[in-house]
């Protein structure tokens, strides 16, 4: 059957954030961007973590908004000195940073109830010139939306929230398929297997994750492609190789 | 008092990985890296996670070596087709891939009462034309020094374990030290003051962290300096400001 080429979505992604180089804080957003565009049908090809510094923000903002379809930001959208990744954005993309009427109300409406609208909280509404918002149900500062590029929080459970009001809103491509052969076997010992299976599915990649559980030696062998039949086709070829060389292989889910 | 001009040792960090930029694999090496470092007193810099693509690595390298004192890798040194960061690295310094005398005896002594060394295990024993050795206790396969470059394994305990190696090996600077002042209060209402507060302590930077427990809100305030006596005046600060205010700071720790 003729596979027809289909363009391929990317996207890249910029922790920003002093508290993730400095090790006090273990990163949890890159995993649910990466896991969330996938479902889109969207690649994450890269991701940054860059310190709260205005020229170390801008550069990665323009080397990575221009070779992906889509770049996607965490942290620094606060009310503190610190957060500045709106500024950092907005001069990225060459226009002056203003306040968003909506967001203004949304916070306004927030706030009623918290003490009020002061200074600090304003600075959450905060755009690069022509923006647009990213719904925030839990906190009300709203996630921005300016060109190819979409503004989240640090904090993950308010980043979860804006991805979810997101799901569906991008376009994508296939989604990348996978399936995982489980093995109680060393990596080093079928490395030749693993290399010829993957050139003899066509689109395929097989990346090979060790562990060691239990006292054995184990790997996992990640089959990926967009094509079902392939993914399917490849995991059962590697199963019965590894069964033919008296191993045992077992089914490591999608 | 004068302050001795101290230079500052800067390190970035490259996670290679399709099983991170995927979002199967949940990362544990950046938050390790980085508290290592601190203790080393080298400042983790930037950090960037590329696929297992020959070009990207080899662009992450060149940038990266260019502009820090050092540059980690960690991931794709194993034994398998994927595993492509030796051949990366040399091809960014610009010198054959070699195999290692040293590292060829280590891996014939480990695999001797484990099925023996094959094609794909002597692969670990490849590093680029001028490497040294990383000791790894754990599973064998050295990581490899070449020039400033840093590689190291992908699994976070043998990674764990190279760092250990290394600890007190690498030139670096002053730590930078930190404290915590905790308190419930929302940053919001009081981002004038931290501003105000890191401007009047000379090489303080203070980083705000909201968080959301029982109900209540309320933030974590980080306080870096290398000068433990300015940490220390910053925080009395900036407590007793936060007290003066009605507010219960408490700490947070160092």
């Amino acid at each position: 059957m003729m596979t027809q080429t289909t363009r391929i979505w990317t996207a890249a992604l910029i922790v920003v954030g002093d508290e993730i180089l400095s090790g006090r804080t273990q990163d949890k957003n890159i995993a649910q961007v990466a896991s969330w565009l996938g479902v889109q049908g969207i690649r994450l090809r890269e991701v940054r973590v860059v310190p709260d510094v205005m020229d170390a923000i801008v550069e990665a903002v323009n080397t990575l908004r221009a070779r992906n379809d889509y770049l996607f930001t965490t942290g620094g959208i606060g009310p503190t000195h610190d957060d500045i990744t709106v500024d950092a954005v907005a001069q990225a993309l060459g226009v002056p940073v203003v306040i968003h009427p909506r967001a203004h109300a949304i916070l306004d409406a927030y706030y009623a109830t918290r003490g009020g609208l002061n200074e600090a909280r304003l600075r959450m509404a905060r755009v690069p010139e022509g923006a647009g918002l990213i719904e925030n149900r839990l906190s009300g500062a709203p996630g921005i939306h300016a060109e190819n590029i979409f503004l989240m929080a640090g904090v993950p459970s308010i980043t979860a929230q804006m991805l979810d009001g997101m799901t569906g809103t991008l376009e994508g491509g296939l989604p990348l398929l996978s399936r995982t052969v489980g093995c109680w076997v060393a990596e080093s010992e079928i490395a030749e297997l693993l290399r010829d299976t993957e050139r003899n599915h066509d689109g395929v990649s097989i990346g090979s994750y060790p562990f060691f559980r239990e006292g054995r030696v184990g790997a996992n062998f990640v089959i990926r492609s967009t094509d079902t039949a392939v993914v399917s086709a490849c995991a059962t070829a590697l199963s019965d190789a590894l069964s033919a060389l008296g191993r045992e292989p077992f089914d490591g889910g999608i």
